[in-house]
C-alpha cells in the first residue's frame, strides 16, 4: 500500500473582513516592476468588491468570464497576454468561485511552464512551480481553495492540472464575501460540497483522515441547509468552513456516481459543476438513498429549483459522448461501487439515467 | 480587527504503514554530503522502530532524552554538535511525542540561526528558515505536529520559538506507531488534546475555523475515551486525527486555565505537559464543570491514576514562583475568563488551587 503525500496550501487566513488584509498579505510577494494580477469573477464588475481589490502601480485586474467552466484555451490566452504585456508577473490572485480560483491556479502555472495548459492536463505533468498564487472564494462549496487540481476543459478532455505545484500559496477565507451571492447559485455550490461528502463517506477509498474532514463538512452543510431557517452571517461562516473541510477530505478519498455522471453533462452541454451535480444527484436514490432523501428535503426547504429535461433533445451520438466521458472516470466508479464496478454499471444503465435528467 | 495569517505544514501523509515511505519522502530533500539527522525518542532505543529508521550514508540517529521537556540548552547542544560534526545537514526528522518533535523543530532552526535558541523564545524572532524538517508522532494528542511553535524551557522562561519558520515541512501520520505506547502516557497525552479542546471551545477567542477543528477533535477524543471499550487500531487512527485537528484548532483560539496553571507546575517541578494538564484539570470543576465531569469519567473508565499531593512539600517561595509563571500567561487567562480576567483570578485563588494538587 502506498499513501499519497498530500501537499498543503501555504497560508490560510480566516475571518470576517480578512479581505482587508490582502494588500499587506501580498506585499512580501511583490517583485520589483512585476505586477500582481487579480483575476476577478466578472460577476463583481462594477460591484463594491471590485473597488476593494488592492491593485497599485502596474497591477492589473482582469474580470474573467466564468459563464462556462474554464477552458485550456482561455487559460493560455490570459497567460500569453500577461507574458506579452509584462514578461513576468509577481503573482496571480483569483477572486470568485471555483472557476475563478481554478483559472488563477492554471494561469500561475502557465507563467512558468512552456506550451499549452492542455499539455499538463493529468497527474504530475507540471514541471515548474508557478508564480505566487492566492485564492479568495466568494462562493463556498467547491473546495477549489485547497485542492491540488484545477478543473479545465481541454480539446480532448475535461481534466485538471493535478500536481504538487497546483495548490495555492495563500488562501483568504472571508465569509463576508459570500454574503451577497445569488441564492440558487449559492445552493448549487454548497451542494457540491454536500454531494462530495456523501460520495466520499460512503466510498471504498475512505480513511480516517478524509473521514474526519468529510464528517465535519457534512455536519456543517446540515447545520446550514437542514437545521437553520433563512440565511445569515453564521451560515456564511459555516459554509465557508464546510467547503474547506470538504476540499481537505478529498486528500484520501474520491467522489462517486454523481460526479462521474455530471462530468458527462458538463463536457457535452457545458453544464456548470454545482448545478450539474444537483441535476444528477436528484436521481441517484438507488446509489445514495439517505443522501438523496436529505438532498430533496434541502431543495424544498430552501425553495430551490433544479432544472429538468436538459437531455430531452439529445441525439444518439450525444448520449454516447456523455456515456464515454462518464465511463472513463474509473477511480470515481471504483470508489463508489468497488473494484468490480463494471459488473454494476454499464452503458445501458447509464443511458437510462441520462434520459431522466 | 486583524486576523492571523496561519502558516501551514508543507506536506502531510496519513496511513497505517506510511512510515515505510519515509525513505522515499526524504530523498528529494537530501543534499550531497549532508546527512539526514533523526532525533528519536529514547523510548525507542533498541526497539523495532529504531531499526526501521531509513538512515544511510553519513545519516545520524540521535536518541534524545525527553524525560524532561526540552530545554534551550539541550537544543543548542544538539545543534552545535551537528555543526561541529557535519557543518551542514540535509534535514532534521523528529520521531516521538511532542518533546521529540519540538526538539526537531528547534534544532532545525538553530542550524541556520546564530546564537542560542533562548534568543528566539517569543513571537516571530526567528530570522532565517531552518533546514528541512519533518515530524513523525508516536504519541497522539499534543498537536506539536502542526503547531507553529516549540515549547522550550529557557534560562528565564518556558516559551516557544513561535514563527512562520517553525512548522514542519512534512509530517508523517502513521497510527501504527502509536499502538505500543504505555497506556498511562497515551492517556495523559490524549487528554492534552481533550483539555485544549474544552479550553478553546469555551474560550472567548473562538471563531468558526477553530471551532470546526476543535469540535471534530473533541468528538474524536470522546469516541476513543468515552464510547469505546478497550484500545484497538481504530482508537489509534482516531486519536491521531484528534491530535491533528486539535493542533489546527489553535490557529484562531487559545488554551485556558488548565494550561496557564500547569505551566507553573512544569516550570518549577518539571512536570511533563500532558500529565500536568491532567493533574490541574481534575480540580477545575469551577471553570469547566461539564468538561471536568467527563474527564473524571474517562479517568475511571480507562483505569488511569492521576498523581496527587505533588505540591505537598513546597515552600512559600516555590508557590510564589509557580504563581508568577501562571499569572504571566495573559492571553490564556483572557481567553478563559474574558478581558476582565484580573477581576476573576488573583494570586490567592491560584495559591489555593495549587495547594490542592
Amino acid at each position: 500500500m502506498n499513501f499519497r503525500n498530500f501537499k498543503m496550501i501555504g497560508y490560510v487566513i480566516y475571518g470576517r473582513g480578512a479581505f482587508n488584509q490582502l494588500d499587506e498579505i501580498v506585499q512580501p510577494n511583490r517583485k520589483a516592476g512585476a505586477p500582481m494580477v487579480f483575476l476577478v469573477d466578472h460577476f463583481f464588475e462594477g460591484k463594491p468588491l471590485a473597488s476593494r481589490v488592492p491593485a497599485k502601480g502596474n497591477d492589473k485586474i482582469i474580470f474573467v468570464d466564468v459563464s462556462l467552466e474554464p477552458k485550456t484555451t482561455y487559460v493560455d490566452q490570459i497567460a500569453n497576454q500577461l507574458k506579452d504585456e509584462f514578461g513576468v508577473v509577481s503573482g496571480i490572485i483569483g477572486i470568485g468561485g471555483g472557476s475563478a480560483m481554478d483559472l488563477a491556479k492554471a494561469v500561475s502555472l502557465m507563467m512558468t511552464n512552456p506550451g499549452s495548459s492542455a499539455d499538463y492536463q493529468g497527474w504530475d505533468l507540471v514541471k515548474n512551480p508557478g508564480v505566487y498564487k492566492a485564492g479568495i472564494p466568494t462562493l463556498s462549496g467547491t473546495g477549489a481553495e485547497v485542492s491540488r487540481t484545477t478543473v479545465l476543459t481541454g480539446p480532448t478532455r475535461k481534466l485538471g492540472m493535478n500536481s504538487d505545484f497546483t495548490p495555492f500559496d495563500q488562501i483568504v477565507l472571508d465569509p463576508e464575501l459570500t454574503a451577497n451571492a445569488p441564492a440558487n447559485q449559492r445552493f448549487y455550490t454548497g451542494m457540491d460540497c454536500y454531494i462530495h461528502c456523501i460520495e466520499s463517506l460512503t466510498g471504498t477509498y475512505l480513511n480516517e483522515f478524509s473521514k474526519s474532514y468529510g464528517e465535519k463538512a457534512l455536519q456543517l452543510c446540515r447545520e446550514v441547509y437542514v437545521e437553520r431557517d433563512g440565511w445569515d452571517a453564521t451560515a456564511d461562516d459555516k459554509l465557508m468552513m464546510a467547503s474547506y473541510a470538504g476540499g481537505m477530505s478529498i486528500a484520501y478519498s474520491q467522489v462517486g456516481v454523481a460526479h462521474a455522471v455530471s462530468y458527462g453533462l458538463s463536457y457535452l452541454l457545458g453544464t456548470k459543476h454545482g448545478i450539474g451535480n444537483c441535476i444528477v444527484f436528484d436521481h441517484l436514490q438507488d446509489y445514495y438513498p439517505e443522501g438523496v432523501k436529505e438532498f430533496k428535503y434541502m431543495v424544498d426547504k430552501n425553495e430551490i429549483t433544479i432544472p429538468k429535461n436538459i437531455c430531452a433533445n439529445l441525439t444518439e451520438e450525444q448520449f454516447d459522448k456523455m456515456i464515454d466521458v462518464s465511463m472513463g472516470m474509473k477511480p470515481l466508479w471504483e470508489n463508489a461501487l468497488g473494484r468490480d464496478w463494471e459488473q454494476k454499471m454499464n452503458r445501458g444503465t447509464l443511458r437510462k439515467l441520462y434520459e431522466r435528467f
